[in-house]
């Protein structure tokens, strides 16, 4: 009978069933109360479990790979989002949506790579893990370095919340390099020293090199470099790039002869252009097969043919590969460029087009974080500074906020942390925001244009706003009319969200989590207005009490409120097959006060500063920021039709 | 503005907002990050607490006064539910749904009131604490023991969750007593004592005299020696009985005159009969006031009388008290019994008709639990069972059940826990589930009569099951048709609920938790049935996958699931305004298999052993433990119609 079901598991008869003892899953290494349903088991694997369980799965997957850029412009071109002449950045939001398995980091020793800066490899994988929650690998180079700076990169990695290391020898400095005894001079050694000095904390990747490494004296030889560096203690292979499938095939079948049985990832290079190519080529010491020089020659000053054609060879190639039923996994060297890639990905099928959210809010990929499944609503278009504000925290909330017990908010200095401050050009945004304000009615206009999406009276559209980053999300253009209508009034909105009564969790708009399930939302809606409209909402919330909560605070923490006991409210929540209630957003007063720092900072920070001290338009939003309220409110009655608009109807009425 | 809302609060408006310093609510001694969201402030507050809540609000209350009973049948009358010619017993359940602030359980030395036995004091005391989910106060006399004895109980009483203490000095023993150096010579000492040793651990009770203590020099002495009592750190007074309003009031305003500022709570005793009165009257050593033995001379033998004019009497008495205004909280003299008191307080209008659940289970008042808040669904109908056999954990799951981490549950010993087991006669039991059994038809006969509550075929209702105490709940009534109809087949149904899709959360039969909010459940089947019929619905099941969950296990645990990773799953919820999600209720894959030892355990300690060893009748229920499987099944998909009875009505289709 056991073999007609999908799963079976047997179980002691003793009386004392101590529970966990029947219980072989993984998740049972949790051991707190609290734990955190597996929504996503990948948040609870390390990387070389992720790629077993795919493989198991006969699921196919890719990975890609990043340089780290040379200027801090060209990160937050990476990382962050920004508008541009009408072009965005964030690379990594991009990419990172298609769903690889991980990304990579390369380390470059002349570029610091383990410093502070904002470019350098460390802060560019810290940040892809931390703050656009990509599973990671730090690439890290040994030789002529000493052990107690390779430690010291290794540990700063750990604390930052990387868990995977490639290993590398790097380039020799110097015609002269000579092997050092005790140093570094191989790959095998830094591999040898990760696992001494952190046992089995990190998962390790290594090179291969499909036509043998370049130095090396033999095919054969390099061969056995890999098969040591392997049993050193490295958990899988990633291959330099190669132009032709039997390369890989040969090269993988010839590592499994002598032993080598840890997972081998072909390194797939789009050729994207001749310049690239040449270089490449040349750092890499590969020759460029005859076939390929030959289509390419003639259309070398056409980069769009010559793309074309990369991604038609590179499709071609990794179908071959995948179709041998040896390659689980793609690795992708992307230049830092998404175009090619991503058309390959798309072609050959695995780009995941519709990424289905664990959670209504992107996850981070730091260890410290993958029991996180609870947040205040009100970061929800600044998800980075949440991070940010947080990182200190040893644990974060799960299954429930809890009660007025936060802990401490980091301080606004994210202000000028480089990815997180708007980096549009100033002229940018006074395009959208004006020139010059005249009065409160042309902030009202500004926040009216960026709910439309007109242009404003000067003809740019305002695709952006201190409080989000990005336009109008899809969600909240359901609420478009009421918005705008508001916005026009006086009523600043900066956040909201409709009420839903039991949507599928697999609707695109508002869907998240697993399938099969249902997700639920009570309406939300907050904005900055003045203490007029505030007074006559006061008055009006008289008739909602119980059905609607309010938090109204000034710049100065003068705080109204009629949450009971100051508890958090639960404003979205998930409920799914076989499995305990989600409920990923609360409304919690407690932070909402933390919020409001940052909320009215960003009227100065962001808006009044461009405009010359006092200047009129500074006067204005120094004005709003000094006297207006930010608000927020809540209808609990989620199953009825959302009434917070007859709330701010009436508010109006009652002002007329 | 502040003035026009309810609550309000002010916050510093430093950008550094560590959350907390805004909050002045107790709750925020709770550091926890799941701690629960208070649903009742009742669980987190001492006594004294909750008694000045309750004044502040303006709520009158009352509080119920038990002595323990001599045999062990009549505790389980006090406790425990049990079916003897029709009665029922559970004083203590009865009355603690009327709603009292607390229970106190007397203390009589002579009696062994701090030992181990079924009859104690303190075990009564306990068993109200924890099986019964009352507040209570303990008495404790001291006169004639030493300080070591009275640490022992008091500690004693700690260890079992016991948290309020009645000091009472108690009758000496012998005429010759004398003044003990360093003894406990009065109630003042034991609370002396109480304070030195356990801190602010109690809240204490002491005993007041309207008529002033019959061994004291004067009534006013004795409220001096009060007065010292109340200064000693006794946080409030309960009054030995008197028969007429005026006196208490007398009594207060001069304990308000001499400096007595904490609660003193009138005792009253609605007279309930001729020598019951005569009895207390010797002992209290306290005058019966001629107009009252007017009228009960001439009917002293008609007990109903008697007892009528004893509500009477105590309903004007209370009324005049109450409209004094400085009267909040009545305390009764029961005497263990039901009637007169649940009159007196009916008519007061004091005894709370409806009483809203917190949870949808009785929550316990032990305070180690008073975070807990999901249990397994399993034990629905055995809560006293559940609470003993987890009552070693340290801390109980609040929030999230938690993954696959349940600590081990105890032993079954509790068959021999005397308020666990049946405590009806075997002639009732035989009468109910059948002299002889002849067939398993016979044995589904019984679980139908449950159902139907219609007489089986010798003219007996069966009323309880060894897996319910009670006659059908109220909920399961709406499924009765189906149960009925699938019982008649061999499902043999020991536990259900309906799915519920957002009703009110005060809904009269399913609602639970604060008002305003709205309940849901996934449809919940559990059930014994053969082998034959686990097959044909396995087959079944397999059309159901992804919306059924099951669990499927016989006695030796083979157990047959496809719950993913052995997660819990939330099946009773509830969404409440300005709270975080509350889900006290969760099918729990790991304490299945613990809840199963016990299940089929029942079927031979409470059915089996009704009869002969070797006997048929005891060799079909032996078959059916032996081969028999317990499965539940939840149906995930709880906004469409249940489809649990489509999945037996496939199954019999199936074998058909």
């Amino acid at each position: 009978m056991v073999n007609e079901t999908q799963h079976s598991c047997s179980a002691s008869s003793s009386s004392r069933s101590d529970g966990g003892s029947s219980s072989g899953s993984e998740s049972s290494k949790d051991n707190s109360r609290c734990s955190t349903p597996v929504l996503d088991a990948d948040r609870h694997e390390r990387l070389r479990e992720k790629m077993r369980r795919r493989q198991d799965a006969g699921d196919k997957w890719f990975s890609l790979e990043f340089f780290p850029p040379r200027t801090a412009n060209a990160a937050v071109n990476l990382i962050s989002r920004r508008v541009l002449q009408g072009r965005r950045g964030e690379v990594f939001d991009h990419m990172g949506a298609g769903g690889p398995l991980f990304i990579d980091v390369t380390w470059h020793p002349a570029g610091d790579p383990g410093s502070d800066k904002e470019t350098s490899s460390m802060i560019i994988a810290y940040t892809a893990v931390n703050y656009c929650g990509l599973e990671t690998i730090l690439h890290m180079t040994c030789c002529n370095q000493s052990k107690d700076d390779i430690t010291g990169h290794l540990q700063k990695a750990k604390r930052l919340g990387l868990k995977n290391i490639m290993a590398l020898r790097g380039d020799p400095a110097g015609e002269e390099w000579e092997e050092e005894v005790d140093g570094f001079n191989y790959a095998v050694d830094l591999v040898k020293h990760i696992r001494n000095e952190f046992d089995d904390y990190f998962d390790i990747c290594v090179a291969g090199y499909p036509k043998g490494h370049p130095e090396a004296e033999s095919y054969e030889a390099d061969l056995r470099h890999l098969k040591e560096k392997v049993y050193a203690g490295a958990d899988f292979i990633i291959t330099q790039l190669f132009f032709r499938p039997e390369t890989f095939l040969k090269f993988m079948k010839d590592c499994q002869a002598i032993g080598i049985t840890c997972p081998i990832i072909p390194g797939i290079f789009p050729i994207q252009g001749y310049h690239s190519l040449r270089q490449l080529v040349k750092l890499s010491k590969l020759e460029v097969p005859q076939e390929i020089k030959d289509v390419i020659e003639p259309i070398k000053d056409n980069d769009a043919a010559i793309r074309n054609y990369g991604v038609e060879l590179a499709v071609s190639m990794c179908r071959e590969l995948l179709d041998s039923g040896m390659v689980h996994g793609l690795h992708f060297y992307t230049l830092n460029r998404e175009v090619a890639t991503t058309e390959v990905l798309k072609r050959l099928g695995i780009w995941n087009e519709d990424p289905r959210r664990p959670l209504p809010w992107a996850v981070s990929a730091h260890p410290k974080r993958r029991v996180e499944d609870v947040r205040p609503i009100f970061w929800a278009s600044r998800p980075k500074s949440y991070i940010y504000r947080t990182q200190e925290w040893d644990d974060f909330p799960n299954g429930r906020w809890g009660n007025s017990s936060s802990p401490a908010f980091g301080e606004l200095k994210d202000y000028y942390l480089f990815y997180l401050k708007s980096k549009s050009p100033r002229e940018e945004l006074l395009k959208m925001w004006g020139e010059e304000l005249t009065s409160e009615e042309s902030v009202f206009e500004v926040f009216t244009c960026y709910i439309t999406g007109e242009p404003n009276k000067n003809g740019y559209k305002v695709t952006c706003m201190p409080w989000n980053d990005d336009p109008l999300a899809t969600e909240t253009n359901l609420l478009k009319d009421q918005l705008e209508k508001v916005n026009r009034r006086g009523i600043l909105t900066i956040n909201s969200q409709p009420n839903i009564n039991g949507k599928p969790s697999t609707d695109p708009i508002v869907g998240w989590g697993p399938s099969g399930g249902y997700v639920f939302q009570k309406a939300y809606l907050e904005f900055f207005t003045s203490s007029e409209i505030v007074r006559a909402l006061l008055k009006v919330l008289r008739k909602y009490e119980l059905r609607v909560n309010y938090h109204i605070v000034n710049v100065k923490g003068e705080n109204i409120t009629n949450a009971p006991d100051l508890q958090p409210n639960a404003v979205t929540w998930g409920i799914f097959p076989g499995r305990e209630i989600i409920q990923p957003t609360v409304v919690d007063p407690v932070s909402f006060l933390s919020w409001k720092d940052e909320a009215f900072a960003l009227w100065i920070e962001q808006w009044a500063k461009l405009y010359e001290e006092e200047s009129p338009s500074r006067m204005i939003i120094q004005y709003i920021h000094d006297n207006y309220y930010l608000v927020n409110l809540v209808d609990n009655d989620f199953p009825l039709e959302n009434c917070l608009w007859q709330v701010v109807e009436d508010t109006f009425e009652l002002l007329d």
